[in-house]
């Protein structure tokens, strides 16, 4: 049998290795033997691959047996391309030991550079290079390097001494240079023996004087670098799953600082922050790769200067960065070092870009004709969620930068509505609203402890919300995302005072009226005001703006364009009737969603009276003043709709939403004014809240429970649908009711309350004469009514997953309450991710494939969709495609990160 | 195609049907046919099948075509037997016809007798019978009950005038006389005239005077009451299928009021209410069927005085209460009729038997060798539950009834812990231990709104527990079944005001101290005292009385030999350490859940010392302060269950069930106290307890999630179990632990946990030099955890159903907070039953069997349990059999329920 194969080779034509082999090699060792391939200038080198780092962690740190002869004969190999030999005293190669992962994990694993000097080698590179500053300076960088990462002498945290860096102050102080490069050769030879010296006291051993055993060490610290703390974080941040295991990478070092013909650098194919096409990038003369990143020296623009500087490198590279571009179909971010005039290639990949890059560049790339429509929707090129920046304020970058540099940063919460808001601190929705009527371009931004349905209109009034409770899940959260406000919640070191009218966070205490900033993408919140910009793309939808005025907006349009050809899941939106037209701008097919609580919210009075009658007629006479309201709203929706799917979900919360303990507290005077309105007794208003009161509330008499115990809500609710759908019929107008009802755990229930439904059309459609077609449904957001879909796809039309609520019950945990834990459950692998922004695919999964087998069993055209917050986001988009649903419906704002999610998922099966 | 055979015959010692045919022709037909086959004397007749019902109720209540020649047909056999002609104007044959359901329904349907009698028939009737008294009554009894069954004239409710009652009334007045019996021929007569006018007069048409008319009009009613509400309602409460029907049993008058010759009564084979040996029923000479039921007259007991009455009669019928027995291998519940001195059997059932009844007659039958043990043990024989009656302590029977008949029945709540209690009110669990600490002997009955963990030493101290609100599966009633005490709860007519000390009920104002009796097997509450007698059964486990002092211990004992050498599943107790031993003697085989919360709740400075703590070192301290009491408690309960399982569950209650506004609020001194204990200011007290608030704590940060944040909890109490394990088996106990991690949902809070529990494992085996054997595993109560079981059992070794909170997750509701709509739900069978008392089959059940069968597909032999209330429920027993789990564990009361239903099952299974 053959040993198995653990280094790779590459440089000069050739490699062992190609790009398609990032598991084993790492992204940069694939690379590196693709570029040779393709005949780039590689520095010759060799990959030891990913197998051997789970060989390393498996085998307490040691490795594969025949590993020792295979990196021999590949250092032979560089050798000879090369033409020098590593450790000759004569004519040496130095050789550079990189950390390769299958994802790019940048700046979270070790380098060492300059690898394989020592006394006599560093006499011959003096006189090769015939540059002692050179030689020398390498040398020092070699100790330092292997002092910091082989040996560990690098300071865990600022306060300790980095014992290097210190030797190095006292030279520049010494000498009164800014630099290193400006060091004396006397000086610097004299560091080399302070740096050993450190090395004998601080570790323990003499520096290693034999390359070889050099060169091995700085493998195993490339190998151990894998297990590092902030390794793991990184990965644990990036879902980037631990046994992957990194790549090393042995290389012939080129040389940057061995004159003013030199020069190093890293480059973009085109700018990867707005798209726009062209190299660009940063060099250094006369210096080696890590200065360019340490920021001790200030680099130059590769596209303003380097032609000037050097005309031949300047070529070399355009045409590399064609070639590249050419091959890889995308932007490669890459790295380079010049030596005397010619350009060696050191790493190249796919690049990182922003949303707004993101979007360009894959339009551009398709009208370039490098790639085709189906390509550029790939998930990589675009992450749906970033689309998000085309359709949110910015933070003008300069503006946040200097908050930045500013120290104004204050706090960090969890970032549940994205965008950027400015404005002055409110604490109370009536505040805000009330100040928003007497001018309505003030800009606020509502503060407080958490939000409930009160807050509503408070909410739409402010530029943004920020609480110090609740989790993305919140009703803060939910409502943001619902009204595309940004948001930023669970911000917990806020310390709100609100009968003090003030919020004390990272020692600053701030009053009603204050400046405050918050960016709703990352979650930051900042002292004072920070200047936005509004979406471009936004603009257009709301009219402020013409398309051909927006090159950003046609460019979306472009690719939504696309994403729509490619996906097979239809899009709706979870709005009510006053956001309907710009869901229909955003590209919503329908809606999935429409609430009913804000009807009664906005009617209270009403609500109440219901709450404290004894009979059904009582209640029936109360919720007849309803009723008018409701048929508007219905009205409205339908008509912008018109022709479109439109699902309205019977009233869902329990009654103590309308009335409880803390609307007393809130309005001592309201018992009064309730016991006098109704003809009872103060006690007695106290008795009726105190009997509405719920120790669980998600799990309380509400949904469908309320509408069976109470079937003239249903049947009022099913009125007002009804009605507004026959009327908008008689004027021309094609309607599609959807009536959902909501909590339903038992067929009972949906049968109950579908009886009811449908005897009230009967009424409604004999006493106007006319008829429409209608769906009656229900929710699926209880794990029994997943596990007996089978049974309730009987009476039930369509499904739709309340994913929300069916996490919660599905988990046991309540999505108010999980702050205690959830931290420290995604910190630990507990939890892979947040389930409440991501559909858990393995247990709530089961219940959703379980109700999709079940209920087609039964119905085999039922229609299924989703409208839990999950159906704006893009993985668990993704997995409502897999699992055969016929529609997403999400919050307007997310609309066309769901269309594009859809397509990704469609384009990835195939 | 033969016609469907819709008609049966029976009568002169032949029949269609027979016993077995119930589904088809109901209890009563299918046993008039068996009974005369085996050539008792029943009166001849037929029954319509109960498929004649169902086509009534979906043919909008018309009957098939060929009904009508069957039925005549059949009255031509009857006549035939009974040498009479129905309708004949000289030897006229009279009809009855009666209900018959599937499953015996008494009084809910209705009953037409004497049919066939009309102006030419009475004269008939009276030369035949020489007895115009006789004639004339039997003319006016039909009359009557034509008009109240068949014609509807009942009246709905007593508030409305009984028309045939008002004329009866006002002829006994003027005759003088008590009964209608003593009523003169003449006065007969003319109401009979007054009753056809009432006819005419409220149902608008004439008394039928066509034999047949009156005989399908009676059909038709008797169908008809199938569909009838009390019906229905009685149908719901006692689980029987709306879609069986009913058959129409149509047969021979025989006449018990024929003179003084004659007599009707009812009989029981044996007693039925102790179970005693031998024939005993009621009669009455010269009358009909109802008057025996109507209670108008005092009937006579048969076992009393019918051997002097009527020897032959006497013999007769205890010869055939010997056959029926022998031939039916069970007690009988039977109607006969004396006519001239000869039996006849008008019905024969299995006799309705109370708990201890059913107990002494199945022992009984074994012993006198008419069924063997197995038989015994049928579900039929003892409902499981009815055992209760054998445990705790009952009202004396005169007492009660005492009681009822002084309306001292003050309301009715949910019969949430067997037994009966009679005591003084308090309100207060301290002022109950205040109490019990000065007299021991002291009843008293704790009444709170609802209970908490703090009321657990006042609820150990009392002898019943009533409560305003909350279900049957609310704190007061987990926790009374649990210790054994009366409970009713629920009891929402209660008006508790603790400030005043009063509680207001049925416009009663009771204070604390005075009396009270609460009866745990009904719900019902009276007022003043109700002596009780203790259980037997109990009292010889107890050591108060010998074993062979008390017949009904050894009837237990023998019975419960029985079950366990039939069962299949093991069944284990849900104790703590304090009720171990009676729990060993109930029949424990190990135990299923220990709890442990009463350890943290006995010790709140050390736990809110816990919870003050900012650091691990602190927290560890306090929770040291805790490991003594907690390694006692293990220490005594495994030497109590040595060389049995014991399952002990780590901490599960939120931390706010420790400290909250609750407490704040009770000891408005604390927040200060806790200030000064812990260093901190009352606000910081304060906004702790802000913090540990839970919207819905159902869901929220408990169970493992506390283990995981606070490693050191778990930690702690593995070391008590494990020091106390070694401590034990270093004194040569055998010792078996099962460590339980409760409310996991994901395998790796599994793993993390289980990873504590081994590294302390190792410690305290390397500690004291020696280790034991154990197991960790966890509990199933969160549906993400049935549906990933096939991970977790990767790690867990035994798994324990949780099937409280599987049914408050799983069907997303609280048991805290249905009560707004469980009521409405089960009476309009929406649910079933109450799915906190049966596990929810359907839904839950099928988490149940993913879980079984996904757990031991990766452990084959992986131990899986149920601890959750519904293993001392029967029902719940049978399903956790069929689905293969290795045992449920209940309450230490319910333990001899779980184990005779545990045999049923088995039995059932074959």
């Amino acid at each position: 049998m053959a040993d198995t194969k653990y280094v790779y080779t590459f440089g000069d034509g050739k490699a062992d290795g190609n790009t398609t082999q990032k598991e084993l090699l790492g992204g940069k060792g694939a690379n590196l033997a693709e570029m040779s391939r393709i005949g780039l200038p590689v520095p010759a080198g060799f990959t030891i691959t990913t197998e051997v780092c789970t060989y390393f962690y498996d085998n307490d740190r040691t490795y594969p047996p025949e590993l020792k002869d295979q990196v021999n004969a590949a250092i032979a190999d560089a050798e000879k391309c090369m033409g020098k030999k590593y450790g000759d005293p004569t004519n040496p190669l130095l050789l550079s030991c990189r950390s390769g992962a299958r994802e790019s994990m940048p700046g979270m694993m070790d380098t060492v550079l300059n690898i394989g000097i020592n006394e006599e080698v560093v006499q011959a590179l003096i006189k090769q290079s015939g540059n002692e500053h050179f030689a020398w300076d390498s040398y020092r960088r070699l100790i330092q390097m292997y002092g910091d990462v082989v040996l560990g002498l690098k300071p865990e945290n600022k306060n300790q001494d980095d014992h290097f860096e210190v030797i190095l102050d006292a030279a520049r102080e010494k000498e009164g240079v800014e630099h290193e490069a400006g060091l004396s050769v006397a000086a610097i030879k004299q560091i080399v023996v302070d740096f050993k010296k450190v090395i004998k006291d601080h570790a323990g051993i003499d520096f290693p004087e034999d390359p070889m055993e050099q060169l091995w060490g700085c493998i195993g610290a490339v190998f151990g670098s894998w297990g590092n703390d902030r390794a793991a974080v990184y990965r644990r941040m990036n879902g980037i799953p631990h046994s992957w295991g990194t790549a090393t990478n042995v290389q012939a070092m080129v040389f940057g600082n061995l004159g003013d013909t030199c020069a190093t650098g890293v480059g973009l194919t085109r700018n990867c922050s707005d798209g726009t096409p062209g190299f660009c990038g940063d060099y250094l003369i006369n210096a080696q790769g890590e200065d360019v990143v340490a920021g001790t020296r200030t680099p130059k623009r590769v596209e303003e200067t380097l032609q000037q500087d050097k005309p031949e490198a300047f070529e070399q590279l355009t045409n590399i960065g064609k070639t590249l571009e050419q091959h890889y179909k995308d932007v490669q971010d890459i790295e380079f070092t010049v030596e005397d005039g010619k350009v060696w290639m050191l790493q190249t990949r796919n690049a990182k870009r922003t949303g707004f890059a993101a979007v360009r560049i894959a339009v551009d790339l398709v009208n370039e004709g490098l790639i085709d429509a189906k390509t550029a929707l790939e998930k990589r090129r675009i992450p749906a969620d970033d689309l998000n920046q085309l359709l949110q304020p910015i933070f003008n970058p300069s503006d946040k930068e200097q908050a930045q540099k500013d120290n104004r940063l204050l706090a960090k919460g969890i970032n549940a509505g994205p965008g950027a808001a400015t404005g002055q601190i409110v604490f109370h929705a009536s505040d805000a609203e009330e100040t928003y009527n007497k001018d309505n371009d003030v800009q606020l931004i509502l503060v407080r402890k958490e939000t409930s349905p009160e807050d509503l209109r408070g909410m739409k009034v402010a530029k943004g919300i920020l609480t110090a409770f609740g989790g993305a899940s919140s009703h803060a959260a939910l409502v943001s995302r619902q009204m595309g406000k940004t948001c930023v919640c669970g911000c917990d070191s806020l310390n709100i005072d609100y009968e003090a009218g003030t919020v004390t966070v990272a020692g600053q205490v701030l009053k009603g009226g204050d400046w405050i900033s918050v960016d709703g993408f990352t979650g930051e919140v900042f002292a004072g005001k920070i200047e936005t910009s509004p979406s471009e793309v936004m603009e257009v939808m709301t009219g402020n703006m013409k398309p051909e005025e927006s090159e950003v907006y046609q460019r979306y349009a472009q690719l939504m364009a696309w994403a729509d050809e490619h996906r097979k899941l239809n899009v709706r939106a979870n709005t009510e009737s006053h956001d309907a037209e710009i869901s229909l701008q955003l590209g919503a097919e329908g809606v999935g969603l429409c609430r009913t609580e804000h009807m009664f919210f906005d009617h209270l009075d009403e609500m109440r009276e219901m709450i404290f009658s004894t009979t059904v007629e009582d209640r029936e006479k109360a919720l007849a003043k309803l009723i008018k309201f409701q048929r508007d709203d219905f009205t409205h929706l339908f008509k912008v709709m018109a022709g479109k799917a439109v699902t309205i979900r019977l009233l869902d919360p329990p009654l103590h939403e309308f009335l409880s303990e803390h609307h007393m507290h809130e309005d001592p005077a309201l018992a009064g004014k309730l016991a006098k309105t109704f003809g009872v007794t103060e006690e007695d208003v106290k008795r009726r809240v105190a009997e509405l009161v719920e120790s669980n509330p998600m799990l309380g008499h509400r949904g469908c429970r309320l509408g069976i115990v109470y079937p003239e809500i249903t049947a009022m609710q099913a009125r007002a649908i009804l009605e507004a759908a026959v009327a908008c019929k008689k004027e021309g107008i094609e309607v599609l009711p959807e009536i959902m009802i909501p909590l339903a755990g038992y067929k009972a229930e949906v049968d109950n309350q579908t009886a009811v439904i449908k005897a009230t059309a009967a009424k409604v459609f004999d006493e106007m004469g006319e008829s429409v077609e209608y769906m009656t449904g229900t929710m699926i957001e209880i794990p029994r009514a997943a596990l007996t879909a089978g049974e309730i796809a009987d009476t039930a039309e369509f499904f739709s997953f309340g994913t929300n609520d069916l996490t919660q019950t599905g988990l046991g945990i309540s999505r108010d309450d999980y702050k205690g834990f959830i931290g420290y459950y995604t910190e630990n692998d507990i939890m892979p991710a947040d389930p409440f922004q991501t559909v858990d695919q393995t247990g709530i999964g089961r219940l959703m494939k379980i109700a999709v087998a079940d209920g087609r069993e039964t119905r085999p055209d039922l229609k299924i969709g989703i409208c839990g917050e999950h159906g704006g986001d893009p993985k668990s988009v993704y997995f409502c495609h897999e699992i055969g649903l016929n529609y997403v419906s999400c919050s307007p704002r997310r609309i066309p990160i769901a269309r594009l999610a859809a397509a990704q998922a469609a384009v990835e099966a195939g």
